[in-house]
């Protein structure tokens, strides 16, 4: 299950990434090698039972103790309780707890402190810290992880456990203030910049293991001969999956890119304390995060459902692929909260009249030039494959959602619920952006760039479908663009179904043991394994329940009978 | 767990309702007594392995041998299993089985057989049956059900256990066939009658849970004084359940008449025979089908994903729901399968110029007239609480819907994937119609009046937002208009959030133990709630697994001292 985290992943990875970019240099001297050696084995201690992505609203508390040179880590409320802290509900021997530092009675905000959690020589919990695991998650998700609820109790470490590479507090209380405010973001970063690939990853085995089940189930017959059909022949299937591979595809390699961007950013961070292109990539990880996470949970459940009831059965394994995939919308920021970061960056540039230094904003130039733009001059079908034709969409699609989006903003409006689609129509824009500079960057020659260009366009107007809907008159697309937009697509489908698909299932090359799932093994059908792990349930050997079940239907035969005989006797 | 059903529910009905809809007077005499005293109890094995939604690719056989006087029923190959068969996997003792009829080596078609399944005296399995229970269902789901996966080996059933209203097979073989050949109909609409009420239920639940946590739950600050807001007062969270409250409460209201047209229908055809308005209610009945278990499947886990994190515990029970009712868009007939059936029904009807027989059709009379209908005079936000722009936006969705149909069907398009969308757009028509026609008939003195209005519009204008973004050109909403529609939703949303909502949900009255939630309890906070459940986890109580952590975390280092001495000595 190899989307059933191990429990020190990826907490290992955030641990090692906040002490090398967190600790002075004096720091990491003494805990990097521990943790890389695994002596220690840490956890990032943020949300709280009562914050979340609010993070200033944190209330654990670091009091600095001068007498004795220490902080006193406290939980002052139950909703300062850390809770959700991944690996730490049985693992975790140390954690990096974020907490609001006072010195003097003066509140400095939230910095990080380690904290033992855990004796190293028995894995006991530590004198003063409470912790507990949470239980079952929804849908039995992320069984493998460990998330622990922390309760500090007045728990004391040393000064020089206060992560210290930006700010410090001295022995005699002095507090020394980072020299820039923007480097916290780094943690979220991190994960996010993970996350939009893996989530790649995640919806391409959903939509392998529905791509193989809907080619084998047959149902109904289309040609009316008589002989049932793949249901993956149906529009039905293919509408749905389909565009699913297109959209996986694009997550992977998009993401690829921006994790790459992030690498370079840390390797010269840590060379340089350079942070001037961490607001981007903070903009960009966002962004990706909710794009992915959004297509990836709920295109992992439609693949599911394309697969009918078999699909139900958690010998599919589609259960866990979703309770695995759809928690991604909540952690490492709420999606409806941080998509607003989107819009808010969006606003930035373009007030500032910067947009022009971000390529992923080039959008914006269109609200810049007052006239309004000639509608679009599509004759057929194939003019939809043009480049010009599908920018022309995507842009309106989010130049109008910020247009809206600044209105509201002008008249005062909550624009939190909005702000999730602007986010998404963004996404469009930078995915489909992306998607076409690596395709088209494949040489003519190589065998895969038909497949690539086919996706690349089924991606294309899989979401220019939806994006045209937002158009306003006059832009809006007359009925037979509407019309040739479908056909378009329809062709796209057909090409990709026919020529392309199985081609780029087998590209990427899964292992059953990847997939998981009774619907895609290679040496039974899947039938032959459904029937087999029913054979397993445990339920068929619960004989020692038969006599109460029989028992429970002759009850009403007794009460009948005694009913005949003259009345039942009250025993009561 | 009132939504974890218990395992005789709801096949106890099903196979009642059976019985008395498709035996023969004699049969009911014996049969109906023994089921209803619970002395039997039966399920009903229609889908196979192989087949769901297609009823006619059924593989189960039920050859007449005339020597004997008795059926032989048998499954011919693994896709014949008899699969997801509910209450079977350990409880049933019969089942009314779903065989094609051979006499004489000739294919009859499916026809229904009472077939012993277990010993009564001791629940043993009957000879020539074998039967295993699946297993786990994806997402912990209907964990109480435990659904049988039969294989038939030739097991011999007597002549008069075919089930004979309809048709019956003579003892010389004589084949009679059934006066009607819609009877049989009847069993899934008796289940699709029930769920679409439930589901509403179901919803609501999952409203209500929402709706008492996000109301406690606080998150930054909305007027910026620094005192934190419930997260209900953002509208990222209101546009997410409040139209789901209206939603549900639709759902309800309107699938209570279609149960009681049903229930009426059911007494008069046990009277008369009669099945005249048997296609009527399976058009209706297979639309609310659709409709509903869309809305409350991807409703339930809007609503758990609007908890944010605490959503994502299983103490939230939100999973339980979601695991509970999404699984009503595949059976009772694939959502997208059956789906088809409601434009066929409609073609149908505009075919023969019989629509205006079908209230619910009366949109049909927008595709007669040949001129293009005035686009709408709206001048403010108020026009739009108006029934005239509500009937007008909701027709043409449908009547655009119908004509794209109509021209696809004309070119040879597969519409699967389309007529799943053109089935939810009559859906929004008949709910949008049903409520209003019950809230209307509201007296006016009533105190709840208000309220209901109130969320019949809220229904209204959630639908036509998304109902609005078919109409093509020259009806397509100009600018102005869109913007008038957002003002008219946000005015509907700021009045139900603020004056109604409260009041419904105490109006619903659901207890704690209904909707069984961490996150509705009357005397503890959701915090202690979660805290406490936290406190029960299992894995808090793992001691004897600690050896095994902390030598894991020695071993590297043990490793590094060996190398330090000299090099491990390799012992290969």
């Amino acid at each position: 299950m190899t989307d059933n985290m191990l429990p020190i992943q990826p907490q290992f990875r955030i641990f090692l990434s906040n002490l090398e970019r967190q600790m002075s240099d004096e720091q990491k001297e003494i805990w990097i090698p521990k943790a890389e050696r695994f002596e220690i084995f840490g956890s990032y201690c943020q949300t709280e039972l009562g914050h979340g992505s609010n993070v200033k609203g944190i209330e654990t508390t670091a009091t600095f103790d001068a007498e004795t040179d220490e902080f006193l880590i406290n939980s002052p409320t139950i909703s300062s309780t850390k809770y959700w802290i991944g690996s730490t509900g049985v693992w975790a021997t140390h954690g990096i707890v974020v907490a609001r530092l006072i010195v003097k009675e003066k509140d400095y905000g939230n910095h990080l402190f380690l904290v033992q959690l855990r004796n190293l020589d028995s894995q006991e919990i530590m004198p003063g810290c409470e912790i507990y695991e949470l239980g079952p998650k929804a849908f039995q998700g992320m069984l493998g992880t460990d998330n622990g609820a922390l309760t500090f109790h007045h728990v004391r470490i040393p000064r020089d456990q206060m992560l210290a590479r930006n700010a410090q507090v001295l022995g005699d209380g002095t507090y020394i203030p980072p020299k820039n405010l923007k480097h916290s973001y780094g943690s979220m970063v991190t994960v996010r910049a993970l996350m939009a690939e893996i989530t790649g990853w995640d919806l391409l085995k959903a939509v392998t293991v529905a791509y193989h089940y809907t080619n084998f189930r047959k149902q109904f017959s289309r040609s009316g001969n008589g002989h049932e059909s793949p249901v993956f022949d149906y529009a039905s299937v293919r509408y749905r999956l389909l565009p699913l591979l297109a959209k996986a595809t694009a997550l992977v390699i998009v993401s690829q890119a921006i994790k790459r961007a992030y690498e370079e950013y840390t390797a010269k961070y840590l060379r340089t304390d350079d942070i001037s292109q961490l607001e981007d990539l903070h903009l960009q990880t966002v962004g990706a995060k909710v794009y992915s996470t959004e297509i990836t949970g709920y295109g992992v459940e439609t693949c599911r459902i394309a697969c009918g009831s078999h699909g139900y059965s958690a010998l599919s394994g589609f259960g866990r692929m979703y309770a695995n995939s759809i928690n991604a919308v909540t952690y490492e920021g709420d999606n409806f909260v941080v998509a607003q970061q989107v819009p808010r960056a969006i606003l930035k540039h373009f007030k500032a009249g910067t947009e022009s230094s971000i390529p992923s904003l080039s959008y914006l130039s269109v609200l810049r030039n007052a006239t309004t733009p000639q509608p679009l001059g599509i004759r057929s079908p194939s003019d939809w494959l043009k480049r010009d034709s599908q920018s022309f969409i995507l842009e309106q699609q989010v130049a109008i959602l910020v247009q809206q989006h600044m209105e509201d903003t002008k008249a005062g409006r909550d624009t939190s619920y909005a702000c999730h689609a602007l986010t998404m129509a963004h996404g469009d824009f930078v995915y489909w952006k992306g998607l076409w500079e690596v395709v088209d960057n494949i040489p003519s020659g190589e065998v895969y760039k038909g497949s690539m260009v086919a996706l690349a366009q089924l991606f294309s107007l899989s979401i220019m479908t939806s994006a045209h809907i937002v158009l306003c008159l006059p832009l809006t697309l007359t009925a037979a663009q509407r019309a040739s937009l479908r056909l378009a697509y329809d062709a796209v489908i057909v090409e990709v179904a026919g020529k392309h698909a199985q081609n780029v299932i087998n590209a990427y090359g899964f292992t059953e043991f990847e997939l998981d799932s009774a619907l895609a093994r290679s040496d039974q059908s899947p039938y032959e394994a459904l029937l087999e792990g029913a054979q397993k349930s445990e339920m068929n050997h619960m004989q020692h329940l038969w006599p109460m079940m029989v028992d429970t239907r002759k009850m009403w035969r007794r009460a009948q009978r005694d009913i005949q005989k003259g009345g039942v006797k009250s025993k009561l």
